[in-house]
């Protein structure tokens, strides 16, 4: 039975949205609704305007018989400034303040809605970089780095502190701890990562950068490149952070008696959906 | 400018697939695409009937002038076994058997794609309950947890072994570990689940059920109540085990010389699409 248009938009809209950055042919749309190519290819025509319209991402279509399309998702600087105040707004509760300077976030990162917009901000930040896989430390930065690899369609791989049975063979990495000075060992398992791999780091937190500078050794370690390394929050930090180059969220200063939250330098890499395709590599 | 009924059919499958469980109302999409009620009532059947098709989910509709529509992912008995074959297959790979008799899984759970899967058939199997957050532990049934939240639409909660000074107080409880046979603790903010609430309990991974069952105390704790519990895998345990009740989608055979890994029980707890609503409580 063939398949109306209606029926075909919601379908494929779900189909893409579900398979970000994958290639999906004009061939397969055609077979799953027993249509032509060209309605086909209207079809994704008028997906690609909508997409655009509404700020939901760039449908990079392949002209051509071996052609298809790519769903790429991306957040508008409007959007991704708006969910970064919301953030602020939320964080600067007082009820959140711990002692030590610290800042209650953990609801936060537990809720789905926020993770999908944390995730489409950092793809959108690395989108002109091709990245194989996406890595954190347990246990807070996990949500972050699903929800990123989400977004870029990309596996993801945790670094434990800990080694376990159940991970097989490690490699492991010393490094010091940007706040308490001490020497710790961070391990991953070695089927986790394919060498040559290009990795984006993610994290919740980065106050000396010591934990993302072990992070960095261990990509080394797999004969690895680091593509970038994107944080939810930075802590205010005296003295030579570990890492120079990284995208934030959100700044906290907690410093003094009281805690600031202000915007992290997240939009200076929030490119507009025209210059994606000439800034990927 | 009024939008098109296909623009609308694109922005709309996208908006309600984001937002699962959640009643979007006719009013707000009938000003957000400047449209009269009665195109979006249709809009919204077109929807329905192809979500139901393609076994994507039931859109609910709630008529009225107040009324609206509400996105009920599932998945159907069919794909979820199909799903469950392909992880028998990748998991009886012999290059994944470590010592001790454990299977390497850690790179299937942090596959975007699989963590989808896991979190709809688990979602699928408590759309008749009402759940309010789903908990686990740290550090690999995070992903799980927040595959099936994104399902269900509700927050997780990350119960952890150590106590850290970024989670505020902490209520914590001690337990059995099921396999060391070991007093072990384990602590949850306070901040994290409110009082009263429902919690679906998730894991990676189960044996004799001793973290789930300190899980299941720190619930009560919270005044709160299980609803159930479900795990991606099972492994074979002789005795008795601390969680009668539960739901796994594959059983791991560890025990003999070499690897057996068989469909767990989860497809008695699938329901077809047309009961579900009688289900709910």
């Amino acid at each position: 039975m063939k398949v109306r248009r209606s029926d075909r938009l919601i379908d494929m809209t779900r189909y893409l949205l579900e398979r970000p950055h994958q290639l999906v042919s004009l061939t397969f749309f055609s077979e799953r609704y027993e249509s032509a190519k060209s309605s086909i290819s209207e079809d994704l025509t008028i997906l690609k305007r909508t997409f655009r319209t509404r700020g939901t991402g760039l449908l990079e279509t392949v002209p051509g018989a071996a052609g298809g399309a790519r769903f790429i998702p991306y957040i508008t600087k409007n959007e991704a400034s708006q969910f970064v105040d919301d953030m602020i707004t939320a964080l600067s509760e007082e009820s959140r303040f711990l002692p030590g300077g610290y800042v209650y976030m953990s609801d936060l990162l537990g809720r789905p809605n926020v993770l999908r917009q944390v995730g489409r901000i950092v793809a959108t930040q690395y989108l002109h970089e091709t990245v194989d896989a996406v890595m954190t430390v347990a246990t807070k930065g996990i949500p972050i780095a699903q929800g990123v690899a989400e977004s870029l369609n990309v596996p993801f791989v945790i670094v434990r502190h800990d080694s376990q049975i159940t991970e097989g063979s490690t490699v492991s990495v010393n490094y010091v701890s940007g706040s308490s000075q001490r020497i710790e060992k961070m391990a991953l398992s070695t089927r986790s990562l394919k060498p040559g791999s290009r990795v984006l780091i993610v994290d919740d937190f980065m106050k000396g950068g010591g934990t993302i500078g072990g992070m960095q050794s261990l990509v080394k370690e797999f004969n690895s490149t680091v593509v970038g390394v994107a944080v939810f929050a930075e802590g205010a930090f005296e003295g030579t952070s570990k890492v120079p180059d990284y995208t934030s969220l959100l700044k906290i200063d907690a410093t003094t008696d009281h805690v600031e939250v202000t915007p992290g330098n997240f939009a200076d890499q929030i490119y507009t959906p025209d210059r994606m395709s000439e800034l990927k590599k």
